[in-house]
């Protein structure tokens, strides 16, 4: 059985353990607090829906023009966990002496986390206790809970569906709000059925939030229930004895997806009538024998990292949003760190694990970027661009909601990094539709920014102002990562034009010769687009035979302070940061995994040597990407070293924040550790390259990957075996040697001895 | 007579007229607001104290280490203005068709403002009103209304004592508050002896402010005066007939420089118990005769220009504080632009005027950096250096106030500047006991901050991260300004250290080992800064032949949007700005007025007229840098047009803000327009240098200098005339020829003809 287990309670992972055992779908995501509550210690009891914003102000010390004003801030929405415990009366709670044979565990092949434990009450007696939860993925709507206790007495539960929700917030931690104002109100509340529900409203976007909790009980014996309904909160009481199971069948929507949230939560619950927690979680399992079958991957002769790899893998699945009104958080649906903004983490994190086996959801994402589009327009007029699109660095709704510019505006990269994932998208699947629907237009006006940005000088073309992946460095001209991926954007944006122009399906070319007319696009500023990223300085240092970060970055003076103070963002004024050679994540290197077919291998490989000596880390977006690039220069002990790194940051807690949430870009980027990391898998020249290795710690693994209209799956151990599963032929590399296969066909390749100790 | 005079009342002039016409004697200041009120129209009714502060939380929309978390505001203090005038109970205000024979001046000779008019009654009767007042220079704490009606009829007098003082904001401006919170409580109010009295204290600092206002009746009619205590104010109603003259004596004291300022407010009035306006007013003539003796500068052949650069000279009179608790804030004590702070502009526009005529009031400005040292270097470690003092951009108390770090904490040249006013100090007066208790120390714990964030590369060395004085460009590596000030910096530092080493005077001595030994400065240190001193890279560009702003500067596009959008920070987002080759003010072309010996006269020339080209002047202290740098390089005619943009800024409010206050460094650069500019006053190598030219709208203008033991005047008309007023003997250079002058001797030399439309 697949699962992650934590079979002691301690009071101080409290927080962390409610982020790590979160259920979620993507749509709702609920943090793992206790039922029965806790005898103290810290919690954040908290309940998300991917979208879902309430907008305040912001107050800047000294504003200047196209800062924002306002910011999208993600609600608690109604908390349903709530299930107290009474045995004759007693309050069951985790007291150190007072229970004993704790479990906890989520269950990836079944679709639940499942806690239980035994309880010894001050008369010596032992009751059972187990609380069951799912969010299910078949309906994303519904979260439901099982509540089982065994005792010999009298068993009261009390259930709470509460609308008192405050954000967490600390004032001292950038990372976290600092805003503690309710953001939602109260607008209905009440019973009927034994269903408890709660109407919410966000109190400045005036966006409905419905929440129905509908309570069964099975059991064989008598018991009662009845319902009071309180100004913030209806609690259900139930009373029985020796065995009573509760299931809690809940029902989640909202304004944005709903016209009338409430009504339909009700008729959402009406489909459920005969459900209850069982049946739930058969449906669960069905879902998930199918996910598993296509998109898990197996590791071979190592269970601990094939449990940790499908604990990602399930993460994702529970945090990543499948509709275009949603996307990818931060920290997903599983706390409330960085305020539940989407940044670009989802492009350049996750969204290249979803293209690769479940090509619909990661349409979802780009649909999301389509449709805040506008927004994006109307930001770059903000910031005084004549066209074009300037993407939001983090954001709900669509609005640039950050309040530090050099480290969030001036991130002008996060344009290009979307047009690439619309671009993967577009070898992936070859979808011509969805291209010249929305993929080309995001594409056209994400490019036209560089060149407004962007100056020719000296022959070249340069790009000032602008900060890159690397947080630790701020408004430097020519960042490399920028540039490189600007020299993408414009690339794409140009042939492009050149292929639609020219494309023989009609009915394409007629949707892109409107796209063009509406955008006001044509050949001249496609021509620049193309001097430009034909030009696009990509700045080198002959001497150490690397790629420069940015035209200053060498020139400063490595870091001589105290490295013990991490994060440094805590310690030290960003000034004094920005003034070394230090590194918050991976830059040049990163811009070498996405684009390589631009860089030179010495250099690049040269590059990685470099700035890896210089990289704190500090970014949960680092590890990963140094550990696929440890691959790629076939340094593989280094490489699991960082996979190991990327598995614990959460597991372990090693950044120290897992209790605001999930790090879900290092998930999806431990998940590409092994795709893009140990397989080798990239997209040169719209083909698939694998140059796979194995760590010495395993003794193979495989996976599958949709492309275009194939199934492939690779299987890696001492001999590398592909199969063409669906699909009629694929073409693809193997250690840069080009294959053709055929369906049904396999291929056999050896595997390659590489230095495991460079 | 010299005076400024405007004779016509314009309700829409308001606002900028408060500011010019304010009274002042640095250490309160009074706005120009009209005692009888005004009909409608805007009004910022303000007094303020010179170096009186209240504190305020500062809120960042995301904070970082080392952001101020705590700002100091400047309070107004107690309104004294207020005194309606009711003629048989018609209260008299400027309403269009009532009044007539206008008139309002300042008179710079006798040190007071008047305004008189003619008031038309509803009956058609005529009454005569003169107001006068004025800030007295001797005794600092007084002010003085006079306010005489003449009318046949009953008059009424309602004189206020107003505590009810809030701050003017505007959420809109960067440059001023948007904070609008009463920082002033009232602590004790009521009246004793005709003299009502007002106690404040600062609502978060507690520092007492205790203000008196005496009330005299000068008339030889019958009247009544009787007095009601309000909330928040005293109404002191004075009934009389025919001739009535009101004299209010105002004492303000605070609770910085008096234990028990109210104690002290009544035992400085009582001190005043025989004076009433007219024997204040003598009292002024007598100090002002000797003032214009000693710094008043005569231009001959234009009248306009000779008023109005007395005008500038009377308001640093007005505005610079002379006690070591004060300062002279971006403002003055003229209003609340930029909230009372203090910046460089003390140290480099205004310091230079004051050190060459009024030296013990330029010491005093250097007090005050000597009293917040300790601040400087507690904020030093803020910022994570290991020692050294790194003054605030901005402040009162001592503590950095700046909400925006790229425009302000990353100006480290402010370091520099202060310590550049220490080291022109000391070679104006060879004040050699200061220096040792008090200048050394500022200029050996500003140096230390440069070799802590510059850094040696490849034999230069280099200061990353820092913004010059142009705030259009932020964040770079290698400001010219800031380089070249941090070189002389640390050039005065090593040299000091070596010439106090090695003093004869064994007390200065003494002192000098007293203090190395607690700042713990060495040898080996010293060193360092000499090293760093030597390689510090000042960069060019060879092509162009000038000195390059930074190291991108040059390489970033020439502004090609809307340049009427002026100041270009109120119309595009700080990212597009720094995006081009665009100046808010002098950057390279301050740093060769402050230091010519250190550049390339063809390479400075050049630079002046490439940087003229893309600097916008948004900045006031822009227009005075370029006009004296236009004489340094013969261009008189372009001088005189800089001279007269400068002179405007304020008496035309061509930036469209005098409202907020007048602009105190343009003022000080204004008077060195004439000394630095067409006189060509330079300090090299501790030599006096003059490179006299004179425009074509004047006939000549002459002025003194003191000069370590010597008052030397200088009269330059077609032919140049030196005279040594006091001290034995001085050496001078004019047009870089040497001239030894003895006392009592006079020096001719022919003025040179300059190419006057290079």
């Amino acid at each position: 059985m697949f699962k992650y287990e934590d079979n002691s309670y301690d009071i101080m992972a409290q927080l962390k353990n409610e982020s790590l055992f979160m259920i979620g779908n993507g749509y709702i995501g609920v943090r793992g607090a206790f039922e029965e509550g806790y005898p103290s210690g810290d919690s954040v009891r908290g309940s998300y829906i991917n979208g879902l914003y309430d907008r305040l102000d912001m107050v800047h010390a000294e504003k200047a023009v196209g800062f924002p004003t306002k910011y999208d801030k993600q609600p608690k929405v109604a908390d349903t966990q709530t299930c107290l415990v009474f045995l004759d009366g007693e309050p069951a709670q985790l007291i150190n002496t007072k229970y004993q044979n704790y479990r906890r565990y989520i269950d990836y092949e079944k679709g639940e986390t499942v806690r239980e434990y035994e309880f010894v009450t001050r008369n010596n007696k032992i009751a059972y206790l187990k609380f069951r939860r799912l969010a299910s993925f078949v309906n994303l709507n519904v979260v439901s809970y099982s509540i089982e206790v065994k005792y010999d007495g009298e068993i009261v539960l009390l259930s709470i569906l509460d609308g008192d929700v405050k954000p967490y917030s600390d004032p001292n931690d950038p990372r976290i709000s600092n805003e503690s104002k309710d953001l939602m109100e109260i607008t209905d509340i009440g019973e009927k059925d034994d269903t408890s529900y709660l109407l919410l409203n966000t109190k400045n976007t005036s966006i409905l939030q419905a929440t129905l909790v509908k309570h069964l009980i099975l059991t064989e014996n008598d018991y009662s229930m009845d319902h009071i309904v309180k100004d913030e909160r209806v609690e259900t009481r139930i009373t029985g004895s020796d065995n009573l199971i509760l299931n809690k069948i809940c029902v989640f929507t909202d304004g944005i997806r709903y016209s009338d949230p409430l009504k339909s939560a009700w008729e959402i619950l009406g489909h459920l009538a005969y459900e209850n927690y069982q049946t739930l979680l058969e449906i669960q399992k069905n879902y998930l024998d199918k996910f598993w079958d296509i998109a898990g991957i197996k590791i071979y002769g190592n269970e601990n990292d094939q449990n940790h790899i499908r604990f990602m893998q399930y993460q994702l699945l529970q945090n990543v949003g499948i509709d275009p009104f949603s996307n990818v958080s931060a920290k997903g649906l599983s706390g409330e760190g960085y305020e539940g903004h989407f940044f670009w983490d989802t492009e350049i994190y996750i969204f290249p694990v979803l293209v690769a086996n479940q090509p619909q959801h990661a349409k979802n994402l780009l649909e999301y970027r389509y449709n805040i589009l506008e927004r994006a327009k109307e930001r770059a007029v903000e910031l005084g661009h004549k066209k074009g699109a300037a993407y939001p660095w983090r954001t709900i709704s669509g609005i640039e909601c950050s309040g530090y510019f050099p480290a969030s505006t001036a991130q002008y990269h996060i344009n290009a990094d979307i047009a690439y994932a619309f671009y993967v998208y577009y070898e992936f699947t070859k979808d011509l539709d969805f291209m010249v629907e929305k993929g080309l237009e995001v594409i056209f006006e994400t490019a036209r920014i560089w060149i407004q940005i962007g100056n020719f000088f000296q022959d070249k073309f340069h790009i000032h102002e602008v900060t890159g992946p690397d947080e630790y460095t701020a408004l430097v001209s020519d960042n490399y990562y920028t540039n490189m991926m600007a020299k993408f954007n414009l690339n794409k944006a140009y042939e492009l034009y050149k292929y639609f122009s020219q494309i023989e399906e009609p009915t394409i070319y007629e949707k892109f010769k409107l796209l063009i007319e509406k955008i006001n696009l044509d050949e001249e500023e496609i021509n620049i687009m193309k001097r430009a990223a034909d030009n696009m300085v990509l700045l080198e240092d002959e001497e150490l035979g690397i790629y420069a970060q940015d035209s200053t970055f060498l020139k400063k003076p490595l870091w001589d302070l105290d490295i013990d103070k991490r994060p440094l963002l805590l310690y030290y004024h960003p000034l004094t940061i920005y003034r070394y050679q230090i590194l918050k994540q991976a830059d040049v290197v990163l811009a070498h995994l996405l684009l390589e077919e631009y860089a030179d291998y010495e250099k690049m490989k040269n590059s990685y040597e470099y700035y890896e000596k210089i990289t704190t880390h500090d970014s949960s977006l680092s590890y990963c990407i140094y550990g696929i690039m440890a691959n790629r220069f076939n340094m593989v002990d280094k490489a699991y070293e960082y996979f190991n790194q990327s598995v614990l940051l959460d597991l372990h807690d090693t950044h120290r924040n897992t209790k605001d949430g999930l790090h879900l870009a290092n998930i999806g980027g431990t998940v590409l550790s092994v795709i893009q990391g140990f397989a080798g898998l990239r997209l040169n020249g719209g083909n698939l390259y694998f140059r796979p290795s194995v760590p010495s710690q395993w003794e193979g693994y495989s996976f599958k990957i949709s492309f275009r209209n194939c199934l492939v799956e690779i299987d890696v151990r001492r001999e590398i075996l592909i199969k063409l599963l669906e699909g009629d032929y694929l073409n693809l590399f193997i250690y840069d040697k080009g294959y053709k296969l055929k369906k049904g066909e396999e291929l056999r390749v050896a595997i390659m001895e590489v230095n495991k100790d460079d």
